[in-house]
């Protein structure tokens, strides 16, 4: 099965428009449309793989525009010369000596790549199974090894048992308290989401103090005081405004306040996880953290208590391997990133590998989950009571349906002709 | 002059092969084709701005994608409206809240903003002079304020004289020891550059131990022990690595390793600061740092000793601004990174701001030249006894001749048919 060439590489912007609903909004994006970068790769003997990289509308063009330069480093291989050396592989595709003058590894062509080496990965998973330790292999230890050696990386791996399969891993929900949502909306959310047994909630701050403080305590009165809150500011604040902001909703007892600064500040980081420990808050951030560098540095400055690893924002699962392992041993637990289109399908593997390979523990840990766009997929995630649930088909359930695919087709789907016809462009 | 409409945005994908001849060939940069994302933005009343960001080839194309998708943000606006409230428009361009998911701030999207922007400097700049005042206004404070105020950055801008026009600004040359050169071709350039008076000198090191060890004896004997050498390895090592490795080159007594590891390594780039400072080594980055937020943390952690600005990486003149005077604060000299195309005409305006208003100092402070590619700038850089003399055509030197342009467009232009041609492709 994996003797075919990768003959044909397509690449779709596909773009659901959620803003019309202010779903997703948060104090930096105010309007976002779930979108894709949408990969398919075939091999002249008919095998195919699907991968997804995420984003939110505008500027998708131009993820499509680097996979499809990235592409010439795909077309023609066979998918046992790419994972037999798989980190030899994504050190080619992410280190082009002329492309990676455009990154390296950040920013629009790590989503490229993401998109791309997701597709491989389900390629490789529909055609067969894999070890745990043949996965060590597909990291580039290249920036880390001063962090974790490939050594040690073989020694964290240790594997238990098959609870997952009866119980599920835990997630949490953000689908309540979107930034745009009215209160009477948020409480009615709310509270059916607390009738389905969930138990851990997220709410979108940092536009408006008050507006916040208001939110947090609807919430909180609703969930009462054994549920788990967590706060996301999605970057708005400086290092200073953070903590002092934060510091006015610790009455609420948050979890972790998540992105309370720039991405790229690990100092910051560092500086606002410091001012918030004797509070008991912890910081949470990664879902635009662009490598495993800039984690392994968030790790090493003890700057975040909550890895959110991101299954589309760096390269595929051979980065997200490092992150992981590089978790692990720091000790500090991984809880997803999730959500947009496409996202809880994917990381959803990668949580279970962490939990059975990596960290054996459950303890402070949880998947983010929102419940938009899986209709779209052929292997939606399956929630039970709070839980997902290890899926069961073959790949990386990253197939969307063609008809999906075609309607959202950014511009000329019907979905899009329709609304760009009504705005008169 | 401010008052017409920005009626035309075009984006041209400008190629040089200059990998043909080696120019420019470093440890990770085995062949790069010198290029540029290129524009001209142009008013309803006929005044013209040119902007440049560099590239090393394959994947210009999708910067150029880039560049127009931010186009919809320039195009109707006035320059007025622009500089009147440039760091307003600066986060317009670069927090567009669908955007900005495909950065932020760092990679294509970035490079492409720098574009847009360096256009709009040069057509300002064409349009009138400025006082430094106006400058910081120009400035988006946020995410750094805690390690500079826009009250700090005001009370650093002080005024020296005019003794630039008359001495230049100093200049160390990079074109004797590009990595692919020969020994004879490094010998040959190294000499006549001395008879030029040229005093300090760079080498690309990082592939070959012994083969660097070699050539930088054989340049510190030509230029003697008065003159500097630097040495660049271009993201090359691991951290343990580099510092091993540099440490095997001390004595050819290095001003400084360039890029020594990851350039997103802040921490790393700390630690080779601490182990190589008894060697009287300093550390050197900076041409691909994407943002002031990880110029901050370089200047908060000690992570280096020489800032090397780049005039197309970062948001322009307005992100250049911050960072400047971020590094006057923290006392760290500034060296930009120059050379590829267009890159001198940019950075020397830069420079003098600098000097003149800002550090007032030449203590360890040059500017990289490499002595490429200038013949195709209307206004090429001017070089006077390794210095760099003070442009004096209104605007940001950014303007190349339209046939310099139409001949190396890529894939259409003369130059590139022809060489597509040969390559039977």
């Amino acid at each position: 099965m994996l003797k075919g060439k990768i003959a044909k590489l397509a690449v779709s912007d596909v773009r659901f428009p959620t803003s019309l609903e202010q779903h997703g909004s948060d104090a930096m994006h105010a309007n976002p449309d779930y979108s894709a970068a949408y990969v398919v790769i075939e091999t002249d003997d008919g095998l195919k793989g699907y991968g997804i990289t995420f984003t939110v509308g505008r500027g998708t063009e131009i993820v499509v525009c680097a996979v499809e330069a990235l592409s010439t480093l795909v077309i023609g291989k066979t998918l046992e010369d790419i994972v037999s050396n798989f980190s030899g592989f994504y050190r080619c595709l992410t280190s082009d000596s002329q492309m990676r003058w455009i990154g390296p590894e950040k920013g629009v062509i790590q989503l490229a790549s993401a998109a791309i080496l997701n597709a491989i990965w389900d390629m490789w998973a529909r055609a067969e199974g894999k070890d745990p330790k043949q996965l060590i292999r597909c990291i580039d230890f290249r920036y880390i090894t001063d962090a974790l050696t490939e050594q040690e990386a073989l020694s964290e791996l240790i594997s238990i048992e098959e609870e997952m399969l009866k119980e599920g891993y835990p997630a949490y929900t953000t689908s309540c308290a979107w930034l745009g949502y009215s209160d009477q909306q948020l409480t009615q959310l709310c509270s059916t989401a607390l009738t389905e047994g969930w138990t851990k909630f997220k709410v979108k701050v940092g536009a408006d103090l008050q507006d916040d403080i208001r939110r947090c305590s609807l919430i909180r009165k609703m969930i009462g005081p054994e549920n788990s809150l967590m706060i996301d500011a999605n970057q708005r604040w400086d290092v200073a405004e953070a903590i002092s902001y934060v510091t006015k909703l610790a009455e609420f007892r948050p979890l972790w306040i998540e992105e309370p600064t720039c991405p790229d500040d690990i100092l910051g980081h560092a500086a606002i996880s410091k001012a918030l420990a004797p509070l008991g808050i912890g910081v949470a951030t990664g879902e635009q953290c662009h490598n495993r560098v800039m984690f392994k540095q968030f790790l090493q400055a003890s700057a975040l208590q909550f890895v959110q690893i991101d299954s589309c924002r760096v390269g595929s699962v051979n980065e997200n391997l490092a992150i992981m392992l590089m978790a692990a041993k720091f000790r500090v637990p991984v809880c997803p990133h999730a959500g947009g289109v496409g996202l809880c399908e994917l990381v959803q593997h990668l949580i279970l590998f962490d939990y059975i390979s990596v960290s054996a523990s459950l303890e402070n840990r949880m998947c983010e989950y929102v419940d938009h766009l899986h209709e779209h997929f052929k292997s939606p995630t399956v929630i039970r009571n709070a839980h997902y649930m290890p899926p069961k088909d073959p790949g990386f359930s990253s197939e969307m349906f063609d008809e999906s695919v075609q309607k959202h087709q950014f511009p000329h789907g019907e979905v899009w002709r329709s609304i760009l016809e009504k705005n008169g462009s």
